[in-house]
């Protein structure tokens, strides 16, 4: 098995991001997606180790926020490499609070979605967190990153709690 | 809501297909993403009225091909838009029968994996299957094609039936 096919599949690169009372926190995560158009259904898939992921299984609230593909990549680590348990992330950031209660960031952010869980599935390491859409909006007129550009142009690294993590 | 927000998030494009016994299909998706690293799990959503849904369900295998940029609209078209009901996809195609005894398209693909599905979620519309990664390949060193690749500049359309469908 040539476990490098599996980089072929195409990402983009967000925040998803939820809160427990006054705690608020985000992580990187690329793996999000819709599932069904009717209602409008995301999918993300977070760590169980994760600070977001038990603050998600609290609230049962995410909010996503599609990164801008002029993200710097100090931005970048203190959503993706630096745990919420250790730093407040939010101090650092713009943000607002959106009407679900959870945190969005702003910074370098191109669109946002909030989400209601109406499903989770146990994957083992991970969960993934299915979520009603129940506001959007779009921030900014400037093309996203993908997961492909953070690899490859930005020489972008994933941490080993990633869904796409691989040995290099 | 400005549901153009659910634009933002990337997509391939990729066939899903599977089989009952002699009975071949696979259909254009652009939700396929992995779920989890150790082991290697793949999720695909996939309408349930469509006839790969209940070849998944049947065989409980899919495969993945993903799609090359240069992939023509009429190949697109016959997996994307017609049905396996009506006519017989594979006929027109070359493909290869994989170790899962699940046929592989080979034309316009750059890489595929092959799977074996582990759980499977209902989300309304659509299932997600959720499979682990038997085998994968990568076979031409070309770009794959985005979803976004595919609506922006080849102004390709989205059936009714697609996760990501919206109204223009």
């Amino acid at each position: 098995m040539n476990e490098k096919a599996l980089y072929k599949i195409f990402y983009g690169m967000y925040i998803v991001s939820s809160f427990d009372g006054e705690k608020l926190n985000g992580q990187i995560a690329n793996t999000v997606f819709q599932l069904t158009a009717e209602p409008p259904l995301l999918g993300v898939s977070i760590n169980k180790e994760n600070l977001t992921h038990m603050l998600i299984e609290k609230s049962g609230i995410f909010t996503v926020s599609v990164l801008a593909k002029e993200a710097p990549m100090k931005f970048i680590g203190l959503f993706g490499f630096r745990s919420g348990r250790d730093i407040d992330k939010f101090k650092e950031v713009s943000y607002k609070i959106g009407l679900t209660g959870a945190p969005i960031v702003l910074d370098n952010t191109v669109a946002y979605m909030e989400a209601k869980v109406v499903n989770k599935v146990d994957c083992g390491t991970h969960t993934i967190f299915i979520g009603e859409v129940t506001e959007a909006d779009i921030l900014a007129d400037k093309d996203p990153m993908t997961y492909a550009y953070y690899r490859e142009v930005k020489n972008g690294k994933s941490p080993k709690t990633a869904p796409t993590y691989m040995k290099d």
